[in-house]
């Protein structure tokens, strides 16, 4: 998979693209990802990639032309199959997003930056935009890294288990169970018995019913539609 | 406000953190932002900070020990207005949260990593849980960053404009209006005459029609809410 992310403040596309399981997924060339700076396409001689809105809003908006000229020369280099935009006015980001992206060849990531990007580059450029939550964000760097993340996990053989990314909270619309390690005890607060007693099948069970009353407990909406589902 | 984030892997908290709107507002003295490594804190010799999970699941798990040390030395130094576990069965993490979240004083946010941590850490030393979406990711790194730049931003002085925070998505229960910035013609594609009218009037309602328009075709559940509300 190839993943170019496009933004006005590349430098904060560091830590957490050069880290841990991205960094792994990188070294085993499940991924490649590109960062590639606004500041470059700009043919502004100040080297803007904003300006104010109009209509007199507060805060400033990325023009169109370096990002068309970004997207452009990428796109006249290769296919992609998705130009996704981070907005907080974008479609709900989700697991079932994540499953179906992480099976694309090539896709670009616009990050939207200070007040958003000019109206004319959604509409003639983005195929997809996502929000990853029901909030404001400086900019669309670190929900990039967000969904850039949720999809590299998803890669075969990017987590050393594959059992793990299968039993994750959502994948079967319910959130995981409570989970402990060592020692059995510690500061007087131990491990549920049946987590210890080695048979498998009530520890199955055990995990099951704790999943469906945690989800019951903190996420009424996920339990109405699990109850529904099964 | 003092933000302590706790992590296994304190090198993925780089980069939103060190640049644009978080630093300018640490510059400012707005915010202080102190990063601990969970291996500074454990007694184990190999510096191991996690563990096999009980119950035969694939994964590893946070560990109490390292956790609790660096908890309890922390809170031995000054109150803590929460501890925060970001975790993907948490609850919902919205702008309502963080409104709230950024009048607190001091907050500690716990990063989860691998596949969660011990389940006592949560029950004795949590004081809120939080998920920022309903997909999973590799850490809890990048939702501490999300929580933090969420909150930053909305600290007075944050960014420039104060206006700017007030008229975003989700504060109104309402997604924003397109926003446009010069030229008013690009590659064929113009901006809507309304906003080049000079009409402040007719400019507002424009985008307050535009802002229901975009919620109802986008986020069906916000605009049923929006309705009941108003």
């Amino acid at each position: 998979m190839r993943i170019d992310i496009i933004s006005a403040v590349p430098s904060l596309l560091r830590g957490p693209l050069d880290d841990s399981i991205v960094l792994k997924a990188k070294e085993k060339g499940l991924v490649e990802i590109y960062v590639h700076d606004l500041r470059d396409h700009t043919e502004n001689k100040h080297l803007k990639v904003d300006d104010y809105p109009y209509g007199g809003e507060p805060g400033m908006v990325l023009t169109a032309q370096p990002i068309f000229s970004c997207i452009e020369h990428l796109t006249s280099q290769r296919t992609y199959d998705e130009i996704i935009f981070t907005a907080a006015d974008g479609g709900v980001f989700n697991q079932q997003e994540a499953n179906a992206l992480s099976l694309k060849k090539n896709i670009i990531i616009l990050c939207g930056h200070y007040k958003g990007v000019d109206q004319r580059v959604r509409d003639a450029l983005i195929t997809k935009e996502y929000s990853i939550g029901d909030y404001v964000l400086s900019g669309g760097e670190l929900p990039a890294m967000v969904i850039a993340d949720a999809l590299i996990r998803l890669l075969p053989g990017a987590i050393g288990d594959s059992g793990s990314a299968l039993n994750d909270s959502f994948q079967d619309g319910l959130l995981e169970a409570p989970v402990y390690t060592r020692p059995g005890e510690y500061k007087g607060l131990k491990v549920p018995d049946v987590l210890l007693s080695g048979d498998h099948k009530k520890i199955e069970s055990w995990k099951h019913e704790q999943s469906i009353q945690r989800t019951k407990e903190r996420r009424k909406d996920l339990y109405e539609k699990f109850k529904k589902d099964y």
